[in-house]
């Protein structure tokens, strides 16, 4: 078998029993922040590597698909998202998706750790090229706690752009932050979260999310899958919920023509990725 | 960094810069076949692996994905597919997926290599389960020369399942080869090849694909993404080409009700697969 040497970074999935691996040119920046190990590469053919705790968070050349996602479907699917929250997200590829949108008035950015987003303005400049935008708001802490003390219906749409749900993140997959979303965005709001991958996870993960969230009051909830190289399987999803919006219906004809570029995201992807897969279908809905 | 120590199967994409690792339990079998050398291991979580020539060409785990997306697309795509060829997939997994439709009236899988079916047989006897079904019909030799022989208006789909355009399966990548396909499928008739990776390949790949099979009078051409965890990037597609059939429209009601069990498919996928990506918009259609 060929064998490979320390010219790839290499992240195995020990409970998956799969591993993924970039070749790379040089190590770039390592640091141990407050709250976890980072360190940069420069990879061959994916351009700048972020990896915390040993886990690949994301690349220059696939992230596109990851934010986009996060950020344009619930955008769209709301009736007229002013004010955004974003939980997690400190690489501000999320952000920059949704300060793309000319009727956000305001996006507050809350992740625990700011060494991410310093490391994201140095090694992902383009990530963070709407961070002076006066609409951007920043807060470095802790999103639980945060969004806790918003006040009732705050927000339109809160993202829950979040690591593994192990960790400082595991407070971000549970039905009582789920229900302090709920009362942050009112019964109108849509909350989204990252939802691992749709192979490995519908059952561990996916499946209690959806139960979690329905808990939670929010009483539609659908899951999107999108496709993520550089994640296990490459192959990744968001989960949708809201209390009163049915999440099946989306505002198609402003995402056809919405006023800027993207490079995975249309109005014909979004309709595509409400589909679930005949497996998800059984599991999450049989 | 991690290493992987001899228990993983490793493939390397040295050209894309990128790796892939599985877990193996043990080496099931090797042998050097008079077109290649095929090796089968069981792996701790995708279940058996087949390796052609290094390359992985599918696991028990995730197979459904590529085989279910070569089959039932095309298949209600057409009108009243009674005929259909396999040019290539040996492991016989396609075959299975296009016996399921019980209006199929006759089947031919026409694969180089008798061998992969045989370590098919005894490695994914799941996938073979429909090979004694009187509609199968198996010729092991030239798929190109094959095709070339058929008698005009032979076949109502054809299904080009074969591995990277390089080596043996190069001749089934050129318009030359999708000409004769046009004559044995007649005007009205469906093509279906794999067409590699969305993310890596639809400038090197898809690009020329559609160009060849336009070339070869087959004016409509839509390329439909599906994930695949085994494949480099873990995001795959097949290209349909028809002289006919405009291809966006199928038939979506026989597919809601189709009369056997899928794992991906259903018809919303289906719709959900003809969407493409904004960059595949730009780099097919711009």
């Amino acid at each position: 078998m060929p064998s490979l040497d320390d010219q790839w970074f290499t992240e195995v999935f020990q409970d998956e029993g799969t591993a993924f691996s970039l070749k790379v040119t040089r190590k770039l920046h390592e640091e141990q922040t407050p709250y976890q190990h980072a360190e940069i590469y420069e990879t061959e053919t994916f351009g700048n590597l972020m990896v915390l705790d040993g886990c690949v968070m994301l690349s220059s050349r696939d992230n596109f698909l990851y934010h986009e996602m996060m950020a344009h479907p619930a955008l769209f699917t709301h009736r007229n998202p002013r004010r955004v929250a974003i939980i997690g997200g400190g690489d501000c590829g999320t952000l920059r998706e949704v300060l793309r949108h000319p009727d956000v008035e305001e996006v507050w950015q809350v992740d625990i750790d700011e060494r991410v987003t310093r490391l994201s303005e140095t090694w992902f400049p383009e990530l963070c090229e709407a961070n002076e935008d006066p609409r951007a708001h920043f807060f470095f802490g802790d999103g639980v706690a945060w969004i806790k003390d918003a006040v009732p219906d705050r927000f339109d749409v809160i993202i829950i752009d979040s690591t593994d749900p192990v960790g400082p993140a595991e407070g971000l997959f549970s039905a009582e932050f789920y229900r302090d979303c709920h009362v942050a965005l009112g019964d109108s709001g849509i909350l989204v979260q990252q939802s691992e991958s749709p192979l490995l996870h519908t059952r561990s993960i996916i499946q209690s999310m959806h139960r979690d969230m329905r808990e939670a009051g929010l009483s539609h909830v659908h899951t999107l899958p999108f496709p993520q190289p550089v994640y296990p399987t490459g192959w990744w999803s968001c989960t949708l919920a809201s209390h009163d919006n049915p999440l099946v219906y989306f505002r198609e004809e402003d995402a056809a023509e919405r006023p800027f570029v993207t490079r995975y995201y249309n109005e014909s992807i979004h309709r595509g990725a409400l589909a679930q897969p005949q497996f998800m279908r059984d599991q999450l809905e049989g």
